[in-house]
Order: structure tokens, then C-alpha cells, then sequence
């Protein structure tokens, strides 16, 4: 009984994933699906990405927390439209959490929609939002073995970001065990090593995201 | 009918935890469930307690991960008994699993057994394992408003141990905050700061748990 009921809830889920989909790609819209553990660094990532890309593409952003609006204005400080969902107990968004909100944006001004996840490195993998790209953020201070603690959400991801570079000196990771224990869950990830404090890295960030949009843009 | 499962879940859960509970009491066992986001440092915060305390009291640990033995193999290498359960896709652990593990312990030659939970601020507040303290790790490479963004599991807590004091001088976190943070969800929590690279503040940790041994025997 428990897994039909999973089973339906997934199903359920990707049903309006799909017409979430159908909605950024009528409008030529990129979305990108953050994930990470708490802390790792998705709000500062898309803080310095917001600020060094506004003058040359329109973004949007969707911030899901369990309470607080906290990085609703840490974004609205950036002046970029920004929708907060608080989902109480919820360890993930799910699609119709984001179709609930769509309505919010002015979709036609939209290049790229960043969502932020539930700080959270198992429940959001289950759960297509229609997302065009998934990335996930792994820190340095979280250690090298967590790519291979958490697989499943890796082998969902389009990327890895590994974040916080500039702790490097002061915390024990090992970059090459990290990409190992990365690609041996899902072989074709990417992987980008970033100071969001230094900006070490950040402009491979910058070609990543710019290169999806203009992938998707061929495509449509 | 989701609600309804949940519940009925929830109470499935409750109902073998006190199983749980009574098998702890029957031994004298004092059972403490460590929670934190991924990489906070509750494995190394046990590595630490178990290499200093194991002369004066008898250990056992259950690791909770839903991928790999690495925790296990961590925890092997202090000479205490272990039992990893990994969980696939599960983003918590259940009083089911803790109960099907009891038998792999020698129950009879434990004082105190820490079980740590899968790395997430989220799912493991739900489901109680028949513990007598919970312990909810916060680092600070996190950020002090963690404990505002995770209330659930802060609400549920006995204590907070913010960890990685070391790397408060590289970080931006601001201790009174996340006090301000953690009191306001729960304002009956304590609250211990450690670090468990240079040690700082790890006798109060210490304190805090023969303590809270001394109390359950003076209960039993």
C-alpha cells in the first residue's frame, strides 16, 4: 500500500512537472533546479550570479524553505523578482508547489528561473519541478565522501558545484576523491569548482548556465 | 489518504520505538540520536568522544547513511562495537530498523549508545528511535540562521552543539544570532559550542553526556 501510494504521488507529480515544462518552453525559459544540503552556499551562488548577469539576461527566482523569508530578501536585494514557498514539514518542492506560483512572474520577461530547493541532499531528487537542469552543491566543509553518501541525488544531477574553494587550507577535502566518488554514481555529471567568496571559478559557473540557455534556445 | 497513512506510519513508528525504549531502559542504556544537515561533523564529534571516554564508559554505535560503510569503517577504528544501516533511498531512520539491529549488540555491555541519524535537517524529526536525548549538530560553514530555517528538528532537540568553531574566523557566522535563532524555535534547548578539529569546548559536550547518563540511571 505504501508504495502504490508513493507511486501514485510520483506520478502525480511528474504529471504537472510536465506542464510546468510546457510552460517555461512556451515562454523560452531555462529553469534550473538548486540542490544541496543546508549551508552549502545556493543562495550566495545565485546572489553573485544575479548580480554579475542581470545587465545581460532577465532572471527570476523561486526560494524554497521550510520557514522564513530569509532568502527571499537576500534575492529581493538583488533586484530580481523572487517568490518565496515556506513548506512547513515539507522536505522537498514538488511541481505544483512551483505551477501555484508561475502566475506570480511575468513569465514573458523571463531568460532563466532559478529554483532553490529545500536545503536537503536525499527528498528533492524524487521530484521532477520541470525543470530543465538539475545541479547540486556540495561544499568543502561537508567533506569529500559525500557524493558517494548521497547517490541518488547525484545520479539525477546535471552538475556539481563544488562550492566554498577558498576553506580548502582549513578543512579536509579532497577534490580528485570527491570527483571519484561523483562520477562513479553518474558518470556523465559535470563538475565546476567555485569560490563564491573569492570568485575562483565562478565564470565557468556563468559559461554552464549561459551554455544551457543557449542549448535550450537551439532546441526550441 | 495520505494524511491518514502518514499517521499510521507515525504510529507504527511510535509503537516499536518504545519497544525501543524498554530494550534501552532494561540494560541501562543511555540512547542519544544525533541529527545534522550532511558533513556538520557528527561522525568526527563520535570519534572523538568515543577515543576519550571509552576507558570509563562502554559504547555501541548504529550508523544511519543511505549509501556506503565509510561512517562504520570510521567508527571500527576506535574499537567500538558498530552496525551501519544504509537505506537506499530513505532520508531517515525508522525505529523498525533500530530495532532489527539491537540483537548484533551485546545490549548487557553498553552504557551509552549513539545512533546518527542520515545526514538531514528535515525527515529524522518525525520518527522517534526510542531515544533518550536528541542532539541536533549545526557547523558553521552552515550559517547561523540554519536553526531558523529548520525549526522542526530544532523543536524536537534536547541540545544544539554548534561545531567547527575553528572555522569562525574564515565564515560568516555570528553565534549570538544562532542562539537568537534556535531559542526562539525551542526555548528550552541547550546549547553547547565545540570544536572538534582543535577541541575547544568538547569537555562540556563530555559533561553534558555522562550527565544525562547519571540522570537515566538516577531515573531507573
Amino acid at each position: 500500500m505504501k508504495l502504490s501510494l508513493q507511486k501514485k504521488i510520483l506520478e502525480e507529480n511528474d504529471k504537472i512537472a510536465e506542464e510546468n515544462k510546457a510552460i517555461f518552453s512556451k515562454h523560452g525559459i531555462l529553469a534550473i533546479n538548486m540542490m544541496s544540503s543546508p549551508g552549502a552556499g545556493k543562495t550566495t551562488l545565485l546572489e553573485k550570479t544575479l548580480t554579475d548577469l542581470k545587465d545581460k539576461f532577465k532572471f527570476a527566482v523561486i526560494e524554497g524553505d521550510l520557514a522564513t523569508n530569509l532568502d527571499m530578501e537576500r534575492i529581493n536585494k538583488c533586484n530580481v523578482p523572487v517568490v518565496q514557498i515556506n513548506t512547513g514539514r515539507g522536505c522537498h518542492l514538488n511541481s505544483k508547489m512551483i505551477n501555484n506560483v508561475l502566475s506570480e512572474f511575468n513569465l514573458k520577461n523571463v531568460d532563466i528561473m532559478f529554483i532553490e530547493n529545500v536545503g536537503n541532499l536525499v527528498c528533492p531528487a524524487g521530484y521532477s519541478l520541470g525543470e530543465d537542469k538539475r545541479v547540486v552543491l556540495i561544499s568543502t566543509p561537508e567533506g569529500h565522501d559525500k557524493p558517494g553518501k548521497y547517490p541518488v541525488i547525484l545520479s539525477s544531477a546535471d552538475l556539481m558545484v563544488i562550492n566554498k574553494l577558498d576553506l580548502m587550507p582549513y578543512v579536509d577535502f579532497d577534490i580528485d576523491k570527491a570527483m571519484f566518488y561523483a562520477t562513479q554514481v553518474n558518470n556523465e555529471i559535470e563538475i565546476i569548482n567555485v569560490s563564491c567568496k573569492t570568485k575562483d571559478g565562478i565564470q565557468k559557473w556563468y559559461e554552464w548556465v549561459i551554455g544551457a540557455l543557449m542549448e535550450k534556445r537551439k532546441d526550441a
